[in-house]
């Protein structure tokens, strides 16, 4: 029956759950911890391996592999209309510290997976379909990450994202020369070209409501908003024994109520508030804090309450904060943006098509796709993992769920890149 | 009219303001910070240095060095009836790391300054007296402090404080060894002999109290008591992005509602309530935490208050904590105390016929004078600190307060020893 099925589902139909299981399983070896999670650093020696693996992959199926200064690595299905701009899809391959075998990566292999199926099912696509990984996505080794889609897209020079120093010293320049000199037989420059027809991605979700659901397909109506701060109270450090209350100047204390009310006005619906950095000085027993230094990551998809949150970290701290002082700096901030409509339906309509359920929902952690959206129609299709649990040696996705989202991906990217009837 | 004075009033009349301050800038050079400040550790070279310096002002006006296999350093003025139970007088020569010229080594300077006064006076007492300088009050460098007076008053086995290591793995063994060897030619084991008569530390207040007052002498009518704890609550990692609220166990949101209770419930006149030490881990701005631990210091005079507060820390950690898990410890309970009621009025007394105006008060930090309570009568006085700022290198006393706070020992002192009329 396969000849009389749309192209597209014919491909889908030659994805293999078991070849995109073992090259998870493979590449888990790059960086493999003793817990069975994954620690491979950014530009690291574990992912010059893992860049080598997937390079082999692609050219025994015919791709041709290129990278580009910021060290973005490519694996490029032609088209029939070489001059067309490409169809993108992928992820990362480097990893947290105490990290995942699916978190970016299985962006990278889905999308080899769906090249490879398109090529195996005879169809030839119009548009170029190129399989991308991006450089440092997670930010561990070179802070702050997301830095090869943010230079593919024009939102960060270059040389600034060169000049970048891990904690031993070495900056992203050096540590990229000994990537891409590694490369240097088998890897060529991408070519310059036109900015890409679109870009997909595909990801675990990293939260638990596919699981729940019982839904294998999430179709990713965009990412939410994030706003981070640091807040710096400063007191008087005094003798915990004979200090009496009311001339204490208790930089602890303070940080204390300040917490306390902003996670009490933050306890809405969606909203996700986090001190996940909190020092004290001198931090001694008997000493009363001179000094609490502590972050706030606060995030939700409507701009416009993100907004209102953020505002009162800064209120609230100046309420707050006496007898002490307060010094709020935000750090960060990303609007909280929608994918177009349309790729999110073609989405929805492929997993339609293979039978898939489906579950429209918010990415709530940032992705490459971010950066990608600036510059071309982006979407992203996810995945149940188990538990919710992300950025941990224990993250799992099954077999079945990988593949699922595979065979969607690469019924969209055919759809993306028109297939060529001759 | 010197004749005409009742002897102790004599020998104050004898106690040399320049010379007591002299001594206090003298022996600010071992250790002497940056910052005019002192950091002289227990056992080190530094304190070596003013303990030589000491034995050699004892020397010059006739006082015999004694110490003792804890490390307590004593100079001893004969009595004339020899066999009676020596007065004991003085505090610790050793200092918090970034400390000052007066906590501690005013106790022992008086001490020497008082005892040459009866000596330039010409007046001679029954019972010995003796200038003791405790072996490490503070506990910076060996933890817990107050190792000298503990063994000392036998609340303390010699051999548990021998074993104890600072930061470097040095013991107290092999610390000890250096200080005795340095001083075997002046300084001679300390003969067995009947336990103190009584024991009267002079010390600055460390608390604002006499200063906001304009009063010179505080009498100590006790130590305050003291629990301390620690508290380890225990939740699970997550994204920051990811995890909805209903789903974490955030360590350190538990902790600040810990906290925050405990403050409150702790907001009575006179309680000290600090939480000193407070650490999360894995302590990274997009990770909600697993681990947050803290510690609490609770101070009261009035030891029922102090054990209803302390059994809140339990009860209020096990009912703010879930959806974490905590675990309370206490490390440390020290009864209040108060003075007997005879020495503090002898205190009262002298002051009063020196014309000193004095206030009674309780001490809020903890002293030698805790541990020697046990064993004899033993009392405190205070003088005046600047802005009651103690622990810091800043601390200051002025040279008329410290004089002031001198004579009264002297008095007191002799009163004890009782005068021998020949």
């Amino acid at each position: 029956m396969a000849a009389a099925c749309p192209p597209a589902l014919a491909a889908a139909g030659h994805v293999s759950e078991v070849r995109l299981w073992q090259r998870h399983l493979e590449m888990a070896r790059f960086g493999a911890t003793a817990k069975g999670g994954v620690n491979r650093q950014a530009l690291s020696g574990e992912e010059i391996a893992a860049r080598r693996q997937l390079v082999a992959w692609g050219r025994e199926i015919g791709l041709t592999a290129y990278h580009d200064a910021a060290g973005n690595l490519f694996l490029r299905l032609d088209g029939t209309a070489p001059a067309l701009a490409p169809v993108l899809t992928g992820s990362h391959l480097d990893s947290q510290p105490t990290g995942g075998r699916f978190d970016g990566i299985y962006g990278v292999l889905a999308g080899l997976e769906a090249v490879q199926a398109i090529v195996a099912a005879g169809v030839r696509p119009r548009r170029p379909i190129e399989v991308v990984a991006w450089m440092n996505e997670e930010g561990s080794r070179f802070a702050p990450g997301m830095m090869g889609s943010e230079v593919f897209a024009g939102l960060r020079p270059l040389d600034a994202v060169l000049a970048v120093t891990d904690a031993a010293g070495t900056s992203v320049a050096e540590a990229l020369r000994d990537v891409l000199a590694a490369e240097a037989g088998t890897v060529a420059p991408r070519p310059a070209g036109p900015a890409p027809h679109a870009f997909l991605e595909a990801h675990i979700e990293q939260g638990p409501v596919l699981e729940a659901a019982g839904v294998p397909i999430g179709v990713v109506t965009g990412i939410q908003g994030v706003r981070r701060y640091r807040v710096r109270v400063t007191g008087t450090e005094a003798h915990a024994g004979t200090t009496p209350r009311a001339e204490r100047r208790d930089a602890l204390l303070a940080a204390v109520r300040i917490v306390d009310r902003l996670q009490a006005e933050a306890d809405l619906p969606g909203v996700m508030f986090t001190v996940g950095l909190f020092e004290v000085k001198p931090n001694a027993p008997s000493v009363v804090p001179a000094d609490a230094y502590f972050s706030i990551d606060l995030r939700h998809p409507d701009d416009a309450l993100l907004r209102r949150l953020g505002e009162r970290v800064a209120a609230v701290a100046a309420e707050l904060a006496p007898p002490c002082t307060v010094e709020v700096q935000e750090i960060a901030r990303a609007d909280a943006l929608r994918f177009p409509e349309d790729l999110c339906d073609r989405i929805a309509g492929a997993a339609d098509r293979l039978g898939l359920k489906h579950l429209a929902l918010p990415s709530l952690a940032g992705h490459d796709a971010r950066q990608l959206h600036r510059i071309c129609p982006t979407a992203m299709i996810f995945v149940p993992c188990k538990g919710g649990v992300s950025h941990r040696e224990d993250e799992y996705a099954s077999p079945a769920d990988l593949a699922a989202g595979c065979r969607v991906l690469t019924e969209c990217l055919l759809d993306l890149a028109e297939t060529a009837h001759d």
